[in-house]
């Protein structure tokens, strides 16, 4: 008998990605197409007929696919794989996604939030390995993150639990306005689009954060600042989330992870400057070691729950 | 027979409160005794020789007490009944408190944070009953916070969860100074000290909490303000708690709910400022319902978890 395989997914804002993978979390095929999900007006329907596709079409190179695993940017209702809202994508409410496709594709479909995935993923494949409790924190063009406590994920009472990015780190009059409506939210600060902003505010270069990471391993001193300041907050971020949780484990994903040589010393000085004495012992804030495929491990993870 | 009682002790700073408790929570008998325990330099053998002296007396009265509980200033590890340390204990450090006084007393003694025994208890008979997840706040000479996930007390990973009063509210150069060694937290904003002292620095008059609320409740202008400043404050940090783990339910006891009336429109009002639009629906923030009773009873429940 060949082995058990699944299919995971990972849906972004503009494209869509999914990957067989097998029981030891090996990537044997990938595939991506474009699409924008980013419109607001998107329906259930549309969602439906462009994952069910893209799958289908997937599903009929392998016999070997017992179950499907999906992370997607929205607040889950526990583990139902039932979407209760989604920020970017306000006509999804109470919107069955798991059951839906289970019945359109006729193999069992799972369905997480996509931050709570890469927690999954790097709990059970990554540098979060073998830890009883961690932090995910996924940085890109937006902040998110997961929890797992005690092996298991933790999703929160309606699935928004980890709402990371908006953790206050500046109740200055004058704090920077996040994509939430608040002021002084972490993500205003050291997200991927804020890091560019702030860049393109003092030097009037506007640029993506990849040439501002060149920039600052030139030695250009505007990079290098704004990227220390988001280690900083960064840094007091992580310590409230801690001072609350007292969680050791701490990894990062996405694509701002490729600054942590300019990030990582400043946000340990300000994560220790915030945290208690006695909860500044044994923290471990480490880069993922899944690179961008953190999510997609973590939607083959709860897809093969499904089958075991 | 005889209904099954357990004997539950709340160890504060200057006095020892212990109470003869059924299972339905019901307090038959008080007693209390002075000790000042918050001297520095007080040994293990020292608070083993005060406590087993107190219960053993109160044991000599009950022959139906099965088990005691204990809610004690420190940090559990998990439910072990072993204190990895005590802030304002530096003595005490792995103290396996619980396995020296059960041997001592010849009887099944639990032992748990004092904090967290108030979430316990306030979860199991108080404000939080029925609901799955609860974060409590001790508001008090300190602030204090027990978390109870999915109806199981949360400890974090080496007992330190929760360290609620040392959420950052204020990042200003200027911000208050806490007892940690940090600026900005809200235990130095919203305690009892807190709130005492900001009123002598404001008016010049020293006074106790009860005085100023009572100061309040006659329009002084300086008490109400300094009240819902403090408030403000507590939404604040209670907000930042929300956004990580998603919880519906926030109750909060101690000295400070006296002033309830003055703290909760601006904690309300705080509390919705800083929360992200979804998390806003659902959010109930209760003063408890058990008067400084909450931490004895969550002592009394977990000594009955022993003997069940």
């Amino acid at each position: 008998m060949s082995q058990a395989l699944v299919l995971a997914v990972d849906v972004g804002g503009t494209n869509i990605r999914a990957a067989i993978i097998n029981a030891s979390g090996t990537i044997l095929d990938e595939k991506r197409i474009q699409a924008d999900l980013s419109q607001q007006d998107i329906s259930e329907h549309e969602i439906l007929s462009i994952l069910s596709q893209f799958l289908l079409d997937i599903l009929q190179t392998s016999e070997a696919i017992q179950a499907i695993g999906i992370g997607f940017p929205g607040f889950f209702m526990q583990d139902s794989g039932v979407i209760a809202a989604s920020p970017n994508l306000p006509k999804l409410i109470h919107f069955p996604l798991a059951e839906k496709l289970t019945h359109m594709l006729g193999i069992p479909v799972k369905a997480q939030n996509d931050a709570l995935c890469a927690a999954i993923g790097e709990h059970r494949f990554g540098a979060g390995q073998g830890k009883s409790s961690l932090l995910h924190i996924t940085l890109g063009t937006g902040i998110g993150g997961g929890l797992i406590l005690n092996h298991t994920p933790y999703t929160g009472e309606t699935g928004m639990a980890m709402e990371f990015g908006h953790i206050c780190v500046d109740y200055h009059p004058n704090a920077r306005r996040c994509g939430c409506g608040n002021d002084g939210c972490v993500e205003a600060y050291a997200s991927a689009t804020s890091i560019a902003d702030r860049y393109a505010e003092k030097t009037h270069i506007h640029c993506n954060t990849q040439e501002i990471f060149q920039s600052a391993m030139d030695g250009e001193i505007h990079a290098i600042e704004i990227l220390a300041e988001s280690g900083t907050y960064l840094g007091k971020a992580i310590a409230e989330a801690i001072k609350l949780l007292d969680i050791h484990t701490v990894t990062i994903s996405g694509g701002v992870v490729g600054a942590w040589q300019f990030l990582y010393p400043h946000m340990l000085t300000s994560l220790n400057q915030h945290l208690i004495p006695p909860l500044k012992e044994h923290i471990h804030i480490l880069p993922s070691s899944l690179g961008d495929h953190a999510g997609i491990l973590g939607a083959a993870s709860i897809a093969f729950e499904g089958i075991n």
